[in-house]
């Protein structure tokens, strides 16, 4: 109780506030401590009213209350979630947005249904395309006027994913309202922005949805602007962190232990390499755990240090696809996906 | 509830954590919310056994209970305290030492007993040159072998103006344990490391205080290195503080607020400018509070803007000795007194 950390809060309405990576402690992110990215204010939930609909290109449109769910055959997968402007505040030059540092990222263990499970029920038509979600949550965007739900959608293919399920608990008990209650979309291995929360709402659409949380914002804008649609925001994208030291920390001599997390949402991550020379020299860093498919994956290395000076660390992932984070940051307009190598400098007194 | 604001963890043992200037909606801060710099772990306090003392160069050694300390005469004083790491995190190049944003600095009305009240109740004896100041924290340091206390000094005849004064209390209650219970040093107008926390023991000294906090923290050290001894830190520097919007926001069309505070420590704040231009025009913000000796100020202006595009937002006070903030940050060595004007960048949709 005495040493607490905190949400690092970067807006108070909507409610945006990063985990602490510096308080990185265990695999699983303390509930909490897990980060809250909200695109308005917290809904109304009445779980008396409360329905999971499934309408559109279904034969049998249908809806499940809240013990319906419960009472379905129940999957449970651990998932680190990640909004896509996490670490924006490293960009340069800076972008429009929250300044997101080191933390809109954390890992839960999921349960729930199988969202094919529910679409399978439904009976879903031969001419669906995509599927969207609705969340309760709704509000004004500054770009146009009106009032918009929070809604996104997934291809017909990623809604059937065994894996993409409907999550009615995070880590063993009932979702946290800030996180979704009563029930949130987890699309395992993308970006946080498709697992929507506070979900009432499923359509089956033959075109693709249009929405402006689709094709407006979580899209990669670059400039200048091309003629082709601009790349959608799915996977998260190979990166690490280094937890501890912190930036510009002072240390004394001895032994200092450098930590953090590594991940990415297409093949798994292999390896972390460590450097304390700017990137001259690199050493490979120990897993603290084992990979898992969705997760989130602690590294560690011990650093015997004699020397006083000033030591620019640097930190890197490598995947089984041979892929290996770049220093050069992929800039774009809104700031997303930020995954450049990690930099820090530290002192040795 | 629902909306709550954290402090922003930079440290958690000792504990580093800084207000969120983006929540400011009172002069005085919340006590949960009060910014919180330590050097060392949190001291164990036991007080059975806790007594103020006062030695050294007195007639009358002596020393105070607690409630002996409560029945002496009280004097309240609004203060804010500001930590010279504030705003540390904006130095370019970066300096070693707790990456503070905005908030590394509160305001709370304190209440206790005037220290020159405590002194000549020793009865300070003529060789008497500088007073020190202990804490009951303690720990090691990088730099040098040993364990310290944290210990600062004042000179005589800074000990006993009449509104340095050992606390009891904080904004009507007893003091915080985290700020300093049962008793703190406040030296208002001075950056936050002259009021020592958890104070136990006052020494009256003839030859000026040599401790590491006196003379390696605290000081402006600069390069190149001058044969001169580095400038003590004292007073709180001429600054203002924009808590909204914060920087990289988007905001839409229409009425927009934009607010803050400003401080100085030596002479009072006369007048607060807004720059929506990139400081190419200025405009005078209003006051939302009365002129108080040692008190930050909050000021608003309401910015009406028609146009969308990318602005560039900047503030600075001035104050009644005719200083103004500079553009150019005073970089040294462990980035204090960070003053310059802020800048932030809104973008209107």
């Amino acid at each position: 109780m005495l040493y607490s950390p905190h949400l690092i809060t970067h807006r108070i309405m909507p409610e945006n506030q990063e985990f602490p990576m510096l308080s990185l402690s265990s695999r699983i992110t303390p509930e909490h401590l897990f980060y809250r990215r909200n695109h308005f204010l917290y809904p109304n939930v009445d779980m008396r009213f409360w329905r999971l609909s499934i309408e559109g290109c279904v034969n049998k449109p249908l809806y499940f209350r809240y013990d319906n769910l419960l009472n379905m055959p129940q999957v449970t997968l651990p998932v680190t979630l990640e909004c896509v402007g996490d670490k924006r505040s490293f960009f340069e030059p800076k972008t429009r947005g929250e300044q997101w540092g080191l933390g809109a990222i954390s890992h839960a263990v999921w349960t729930g249904v199988r969202l094919q499970d529910l679409l399978h029920a439904a009976d879903v038509q031969g001419n669906a395309r995509e599927v969207t979600f609705e969340g309760m949550d709704k509000g004004a965007r500054t770009d146009m006027p009106g009032v918009f739900s929070y809604k996104r959608s997934l291809s017909l293919e990623r809604a059937l994913h065994p894996d993409t399920i409907v999550a009615l608990y995070m880590n063993g008990k009932p979702l946290p309202f800030r996180h979704g209650y009563p029930a949130r979309l987890i699309v395992p291995g993308w970006y946080g922005m498709a697992s929507v929360k506070w979900l009432h709402r499923i359509v089956v659409i033959e075109e693709p949805f249009q929405g402006p949380f689709q094709v407006v914002d979580y899209v990669f804008n670059r400039k200048p602007l091309t003629p082709f649609a601009p790349e959608p925001i799915t996977t998260i994208r190979l990166n690490s962190t280094i937890a501890g030291p912190t930036d510009q920390e002072v240390l004394a001599r001895g032994e200092n232990w450098i930590w953090g997390i590594a991940i990415s949402g297409s093949a798994p991550v292999v390896q972390v390499e460590i450097s304390i020379d700017n990137g001259n020299s690199w050493l490979v860093a120990s897993w603290m755990e084992q990979q898992e498919a969705y997760s989130w994956r602690r590294w560690c290395w011990k650093w015997t240090v004699t020397e006083p000076g000033t030591y620019d660390i640097k930190v890197r992932a490598k995947d089984a696809a041979g892929n290996t984070q770049s220093e050069m940051a992929d800039w774009n307009v809104n700031g997303y996906g930020y995954n450049a190598i990690q930099h820090i400098r530290v002192y040795i007194d």
